[in-house]
Formats: C-alpha cells, sequence, structure tokens
C-alpha cells in the first residue's frame, strides 16, 4: 500500500538537507534532516546536557516538538510549489526515558489528499524506539 | 465533578511560582508558572522572534512542548513527596496560528489514580484558544 | 471564549431529539439525543447485558462508538442546511470501567471553521466521569 | 527492532481464531480473528446493511469499536496466564469512508512492560488503508 505522490520535489528534499538551523525549536534541538524520499523522511538531533531535566532524562517536550517539526517538513517535497504545511493534531506515546545519545526520527505520509495528509512516526534513541506519534498536516496551496 | 486530592504540597506550588528556567526547552520558552491551585495550574510564556518560522508563525512545536512540560508540572503539587510525572501520551489539536503576544495554558487534572493521571490542557494567545490537550501522565512514587 | 455560530436550524435539533435509532452502531447502543443547544449536545444509553464483556464490564468499543457518533451528530444543527460531517480522528481516554446504568456524553464544538471543527467529549457514568475525548470533525458543503 | 514477549500462550491464540462472538459489539460487528502471532494479531468483519448510515457509509463507531477491541485482544496470548488487559487510550484517523466489503485489522504491540503495552493498528477495507490507531493497555496481572 505504498502511496505515489503527484509532486516530488528534489531540490527541496536537497535544501533540506543542507540546511543548518541557526533558530527557532529546530535551532535549539539542532535538527539535521538526514535523508528524504517522497513520503519519507529521516531526521535527527543529538541530545545536549542544556535538553536534561533535574530528573536527569531529558525534557520530552523535545520529542514532541520534534515529531511537530518533523511532520510538517516531510510534506513540503510532495507538495506543490509554494504550498505551506502546518500540523494540525498529533499524538504521542512516549515509550521510554532518554537521557543521552541521538534522536532519530522516522516519517511517513501514510494518506494524503488535496487539503491533508496522515503522517506516522517512529523515534529512536541508538536503537531503542523511544516514542511513536500519529497526526495530520493541513495543505495549503497558492491561489493561483 | 471536581476532583479532591489526598496530597497537597503548598510549598511545591510557591517553589514553582517563583522558579525562573535558565536552561531546558522551558528555559528556551521562558515558561512561567502563574498560578497553581490543586489539580489545576496556569502557565504563560511570550512568543520572541526566535520562535517563529519562515512562513512568519510560530513553531507549532513550542506548543506542544509547553503542553508537555505543564502535563507534568500540574502533578507535582497534589503527589507523595519525592514523587516524579512523566508524560507517557498526550494528544494536541493546533486551532489557530500563532505570530506573537503571550500563550497561556491552563491545564487542569482530570482523573487521578496511585499510578496514573489525566490531564486536559487549554492554550490561549491573548484570548484567543489555539491549542487543546489531553493525555497521560504516569506517577512514581518514591520506594519506600 | 463561548463560540458563536453562523447557522443554528432549530428543527434539526428537535428531529434528533426526537429520534430512536432502530438499526446502525446508534441502534445497537440505543443511543438518545437528550439535549442540543448551539455547539452542544447531550446524548445517553442504558448499558445493557449485551455490552458486557467475560470479565464483568462493558466492552470499551461501546464508548468509542458512542464518541464517534456525537462527535458528528453536534455539528448538524450549526452546519449549513444539506452539509454533511465525518469525523476525521479523534483520542479517546477510559477512566474507569462500565459494569452497568446510564452512559451520557456531553459534546461541545471548541472551533469551528468552514471546513473543520474540534470536539471535546465527556462521558460519564451515573455520576463518574468514565471518559473524555477530544477530535476533528470534517464538514462538506453541498455544492451550489 | 522486533519485540520479544516474556510469554507466549498458543492455546490463546488457537481459542481466539475459532471463537464466534454472539453478543456484545463484536458480535454486533461479528468479528473474526483471523491470525495470531507473537505480540500480533489480525482480525477481520463484513460489512453489512446493518452498518450503512443515511448518507450511505459505513458508521465510523464500527471502526474505533474495532480498534478498542484489537488493542485488548493482541495482548492476551502475550500476558501471563490469568491477566486481563483494558484499552485506557487510543487515537485514530479515519483515512478514508468505508461502503462495503471487508474491513480487516492488523495490531502490533510495539512496546511492552509488565503493567502497559503500545499498540498501533492499521485497517483496510479490501485493500484500501481506511484507518490507523495507537493506543494503550493495560495490562493486570492475578494476584499470587
Amino acid at each position: 500500500m505504498a502511496l505515489t505522490f503527484e509532486h516530488w520535489n528534489p531540490k527541496t528534499a536537497q535544501r533540506f538537507k543542507k540546511f543548518i538551523p541557526t533558530k527557532g525549536i529546530d535551532g535549539f534541538l539542532g535538527i539535521r534532516i538526514d535523508d528524504v524520499t517522497p513520503g519519507q523522511l529521516v531526521a535527527s538531533f543529538e541530545v545536549s546536557d542544556e535538553m536534561i531535566t533535574m530528573i536527569g532524562n531529558m525534557h520530552g517536550g523535545c520529542l514532541s516538538a520534534f515529531c511537530d517539526h518533523v511532520l510538517g517538513v516531510v510534506m513540503y517535497p510532495v507538495m506543490p510549489e509554494g504550498s505551506w504545511a502546518a500540523t494540525t493534531e498529533f499524538k504521542i506515546n512516549l515509550l521510554k526515558p532518554v537521557s543521552g545519545g541521538t534522536c532519530t526520527a522516522s516519517a511517513e505520509i501514510i494518506s494524503m489528499s488535496r487539503t491533508t495528509a496522515v503522517v506516522r512516526i517512529d523515534i529512536t534513541n541508538d536503537d531503542r524506539l523511544v516514542a511513536v506519534a500519529q497526526g495530520t498536516c493541513l495543505i495549503m496551496t497558492p491561489k493561483s
């Protein structure tokens, strides 16, 4: 049941892979886009001391912000040029605490119409599955 | 159907209200705890340029990280001393874009057992309801 | 932050209150619409032996089907005539087991645009809060 | 990252595959358990006229009740004898309308501890993906 996509913009995909965020919550986390294929995206960030709470684990908010981020980013290369994507809802299950290493998200578009898409995300931390999420992205296309 | 709580630690509540986060995702957002009563919490942060994406709106991840944060914090004053709380899952609906001003979360514990609690959160941005969330917190009590 | 609604069809509301479902999952559950006001709805059903599992509690699926049902029904009186509503996603927390009595859902539209609405639902069982849900409804208006 | 399970009861799995529900919401839907392996389950039901609403599509509540059902059932063969499982929360995205044919759910346990498990579910309708869900099951073990 792999999806096929009407649009695929490899330049957008390349631009994402080269992008180093210097501000914003993606800058705070230091999110890198590692790989982009039609409908799929792999992204990662290194857990820093800055993200660890008094309890000694990474703040869960880092993973939910990460989810929100990749949920939108996976959409751009498969939308018509000039469109933009906004997460409208998602649900996350935090499975295990994280205290260091690398967090890697694999996002996959599992359903897509002209106006909306449903995306699933797996987050691993050094090969342990630490979070899973599922959410909806709204697609806004430019008025012609 | 207001809940009553077996534990209530006003000192914890006071400490939260005075706390100014300097690191972590709560430090990045600059979350202040404005008010704490048994089972309820109001927290807020100012939207900064740092949080705005290229599209001109605040990154949605700021609101999901905010949710994750208040979901845990609302628990502390009503848990036995020495316990800790961890968000295990939540779902957020992002209702409207945010581009400035103050974001305020009202969190309420709507169900609580010895090991788990369900919390609901409303987030407003200058009097507009911009996000609603619902999630579960795990309560870990110290072994005696 | 109470919503105001552009459309309000009291006849639809009246028709719902008189409707006795004889088939479908609403017929299986025996859902009655008790009260309808703009953006709010109260509905209920009696727990029958038929719904009890081997463990002695009501099958949780009864409450999730109930949620899905009221999530759509609350929309009809506030949509343009001839529109239809479809639940696109929701999340439910099941708080307590149910083994008899009446289940009552209070649904409230908390955000609404021309194409979509977000609804929150509380389900009580004889005055105990037994489930809470939050979800999205798609609004389809007739082509003119 | 396939899970390994401490318990596996093939007799429970066999019993489920032979079970024909005559009452309850699983009886209403006519759910058959088609296949059970450690941590995975395939179940299905035939869409009947009884389940179709006035709009001509199957009531969405059938799919959410179906999810709730398989979320619990997938747990039994991998829990200690005498345990029982209860869905505590789940989230479902309804992707496409269903109007006939067979609905098939594939459920997979993606995380499991002694007290809790997270399960993902895909529902297809004659080879179209029509719903995806993700939720948590509580495991209650018999007191020894």
